[in-house]
């Protein structure tokens, strides 16, 4: 049955045109293909299971390039299993390809961009898990990792959770070519090392000839029949395999080669194999979450309430009205009040212990299989998933994230627990939205909302309680604002969100008190923002203050100038915002010290008035 | 000579101690630094080797907490070492106190914050590898590490580095008290298994049980005889050790204890032992490097030049000039140009290979021993340190940062490789600065002054060649902005940065052909950014197109409408930058695709003058 002698046919085509694509293109990375082309040969050819005539069919393997610069091989392969044609394949890195420079999503059956290297594997135990604990299939998740990101402490993270939870579903594919960008990899072609801590990590590893097309069916083989316990190879590999001009040599990363049709006669020439790969039995069904039912919680105007804890009571009730509605936690649940969700929903609960960058991995992995997943941490800890966020939305992917405990307004733990900079950085990520809602009712809307929302959608909320100011009956939606207070004689803008809110009404209240009107605007929603509310405040006011939690830059104040960017009268706006390193203290002082509290506020609003009345004389 | 009894019961002091503070303060992590209280003791009173009364001198050994969160333990470390009074001690977590919730460097002799998990041992990685290569100087690095925080991938970052560097002066402790803050760690109190993974990484490990002195100083003595490789101490606790309301239970995490004085009777009392800690041996000399001179290169106008070469070159310049400078890159020094330093001053640069993390942490290690560490990578993989870049700026790091590879100019690799967010999220970074030089002369003046400064200062450079514009003597520093052409007759106002300036200069060809003066600013320093120069323009023109290679939000366009957000004249800003999710192609194709090229800022300009006139009527 099985052909070696075609599987290595395979192996050089995959070579071959891994050398054309790059030539043609100009650039892209030969080399770093070449050395995996027998690897996935034999994967093609015997072992994987993926309908690509039904790309998105849910019982289908999965083949994730977490070395992502070998494109080449990737689209080559694509070529074999007759996925792309000739024609499409000649267009690897032109303006307008679906086959870009690293894989994304915009080619089927790929489930996620790569290309920023360790995160493939990570994101492959997303899928796994998926196939495990919620679509319940028995799909395989391959991944193909380079020796170089190995050096990648997410690669780790990927390692540790594989094994913890037990995904046998899920095969890495290392390539051990021993050669990076610029010298050789710590560990060389020591592949006896590199499985002794695969080994300790509680996987089963096997080192390999990853030339050897034999000994890569008996790999695959047997990690298709390890039970228990992911299954890595280390496969130990030439970069430039099979073109002597490169192979094994350094200085060849990232280039396409210098004599490229000699290297094609070297290896044989162009062939035109094609290879039938197998498709997934679609009998087992999958598996789907019953519901109760039952509606978002409300609570009464006047209650002093957290929005973390609205976030966790939201989400529980969200999961009991949809069954595909997933929940992550980076080991502080009970800090983002996720373990509601966990105790209500635990088979949709996925436990990530204090490993941010794999839980934002994880969902981006689940979302990819359909499910809808929520991952919470400390507002400031998403900082350790940034390069995961900013891939995932290369992916396309669509992601809620919950981040509690942000701002000063925690108190005492002091800075390092303080998201100062979550707005700026997520504000920053494509089709972001970033809302910080001031209230309950507020908070519970907006996780309506964003189980729908496609991109990735950001919740920031608050440690501390705050009052509950909005009506369980108002409307409240991504894009929109409250406005607290307003009449026609106001004279200057307030504009907050979260905890200033209320230090913005108080502050109002100060100036009421001095014959100052002022209208106050909560915007919960700060991307996008709602530029026509603001505007007409402009108008109306011509002064605007705009307090936050946050670092000066990229925030809210940022959000508010933007809107206000196109407005042609003259206004002014003053930004109040943390502007020294704070320290510990109980809430009330950190505000004050930043000049965010209602005084700080008020101030602000009378500096402006009187400098205008200055200016007007 | 060895008190054992002395030692235990230093460790019920600092225990007495823990509890006592977290009850004061009201909050706080005391089981968590119970846990740890004899392998405290036992490191006082033995290995640790700090003058506490010069606690900035070289020769000390350095302490670091990587479970910042154990922070009593930490600060009743210091009233046992007489580094802090009883009165002070009693400040702890309150507002203008140095003992803050998790420790930062306003207290001595604390080299850096820790609180974000993962951090404290990557950096002692950056510590020993001063002591090693740099200062060459026989000091110690311990670190107290989390055993929650063994998830982190950031850890086995260190573990790999550590090793591969032969870093026997490191030794890292390990408090294995199984219980994490909602759950148990995935392995529990399976010490051989942390010792295995270890092993694997190169470390010497040790198990031990964490609450026997004998046992734990002949394992900080088997750490200082061991040569050629780190020592690692996986010692088995108890959380809450000594106390049987918590001791070992789950759900006390993270909030003092509900009867502090009944706690403290059963620890037997608060007791006042102070420890004379030993000094260092002050007689080796700090190594200095020899230095040749020399100057910042220059280059002519009308060169074309990539701003990335430009900064390897003065970088290697600058390592000629003050043997202070050190470079770190994570394998990609030829795409970044640090290679021109490696090859200049080989004994100080500092291979980090593929692990940013590593490679931030490594870099804030290294400026705690006063070194003047320049670290690079392509700007989208500093979004994978985006925490270490944070927490950097809480422990009042100097770190410069040049990121190669910007924006959509980068071509054919698609946008994995693209930062896109770069500006954004390193401006919301306290004390920071961001500079994007537009040609070469700019970037090595610039380079020159990075070097000075204090905070953290991100330099953006770019893949492709620009035109030199700068002339070599003209004046170039942070905050400061180059106004490329100029005339009374200005009509609207264009604003660049690195590429688009030479596309804003083109715009502007474009537009002096239709009869329309416009004014073209080079925007190299984006925070601070020139207000002063933008003012002047919108005071003059009242409409700025503003053109940048980055997202529409918190970059260049957001730092002008900042600078212009109290100018109580009216003004027109339109921002240009890129909207939709880029793909491969030419740079041209990509600038033109996102409308930021010639083309896209000279029709921006034309429909705001078209628009103003409609207005005007």
């Amino acid at each position: 049955m099985v052909d070696n002698n075609f599987r290595r046919e395979l192996g050089q085509q995959l070579r071959v045109d891994s050398v054309r694509a790059a030539w043609h293109a100009g650039s892209g990375h030969p080399t770093s293909s070449m050395s995996a082309a027998d690897l996935m040969a034999v994967l093609l050819d015997g072992h994987l299971r993926l309908d690509y005539d039904n790309p998105h069919a849910p019982h289908n393997d999965h083949l994730i390039f977490s070395k992502g610069h070998a494109s080449p091989l990737y689209y080559s392969m694509l070529k074999a299993a007759g996925a792309i044609d000739d024609a499409e394949f000649a267009t690897y890195r032109q303006f307008g390809s679906r086959l870009e420079g690293h894989p994304t999503p915009r080619i089927p059956p790929t489930d996620v961009a790569t290309g920023s290297l360790g995160q493939g594997l990570p994101v492959g135990v997303g899928i796994a898990l998926a196939g495990k604990r919620l679509d319940r299939l028995p799909y395989r998740v391959w991944v193909l990792c380079g020796d170089s990101e190995m050096a990648e402490g997410s690669m780790w993270e990927a390692f540790e959770h594989a094994a913890h939870y037990g995904l046998d579903n899920l095969t890495a594919i290392v390539d051990v070519n021993r050669l990076g960008q610029t010298t050789e990899t710590m560990l060389g072609w020591d592949v006896e090392t590199y499985a002794a801590r695969a080994r300790a990590f509680g996987w089963h590893a096997i080192t390999l000839d990853g030339h050897d097309v034999d000994a890569i069916d008996a790999a695959y083989a047997a990690a298709e029949s390890t039970t228990d316990r992911p299954t890595v190879l280390f496969a130990k590999t030439k970069k430039g395999k099979g073109v002597k001009a490169v192979e094994d040599l350094p200085g060849k990363h990232g280039k396409p080669l210098d004599d490229p049709e000699a290297a094609i006669a070297e290896l044989g020439g162009v062939r035109d194999l094609s290879v039938s790969v197998a498709k997934p039995d679609t009998s087992p069904s999958v598996h789907e979450f019953s519901v109760d039912g039952g509606s978002l919680p409300v609570w009464e105007t006047g209650d002093h309430v957290a929005t973390r804890l609205a976030y966790g009571q939201a989400l529980a009730a969200l999961g009991s009205m949809r069954g595909d509605v997933v929940a992550l936690d980076g080991e502080v649940s009970n800090s983002t009040h996720s373990e509601e969700f966990a105790h209500a929903h635990p088979d949709r609960y996925l436990e990530m212990y204090i490993a941010e960058q794999q839980m934002i991995a994880a969902a981006v992995g689940v979302q990819a299989r359909g499910w809808v997943p929520f991952a919470s941490t400390f507002a400031a800890f998403f900082s350790r998933a940034y390069d995961f966020i900013r891939m995932a939305a290369i992916s396309s992917a669509d992601l809620r994230l919950s981040g509690s405990h942000a701002g000063v307004s925690i108190g005492a733990d002091g800075p390092s627990q303080m998201a100062l900079e979550d707005m700026a950085s997520l504000r920053a990520v494509h089709g972001s939205a970033v809302l910080h809602p001031s209230d309950a009712n507020q908070t519970a809307k907006l996780v309506g909302e964003m189980a729908s929302r496609k991109g990735i959608t950001y919740l920031r909320t608050l440690r501390g309680k705050t009052l509950v100011r909005t009506t369980p009956d108002e409307d409240v939606h991504i894009g929109g604002s409250r406005t607290v207070r307003s009449s026609s004689d106001d004279r200057v803008t307030l504009v907050g969100c979260g905890v200033t809110v209320d230090e913005a009404d108080k502050a109002a209240e100060l100036l009421a008190a001095e014959g100052i009107q002022a209208r106050v605007i909560d915007c919960y929603s700060v991307k996008p923002i709602d530029a026509s509310v603001l505007t007409t405040a402009a108008g109306d006011t011509h002064a605007l203050v705009v307090a936050e939690d946050h670092w000066p830059e990229g925030g809210l104040g940022d959000a508010v100038l933007e809107a206000l960017a196109g407005f042609e009268e003259p206004v002014v706006v003053r930004k109040l915002a943390v502007r020294d390193m704070p320290t510990s203290g109980t809430p009330e002082e950190l505000l004050r010290a930043a000049g965010i509290d209602a005084e700080g506020i008020a101030a602000a609003a009378r500096e402006m008035l009187a400098s205008r009345r200055a200016a007007v004389g």
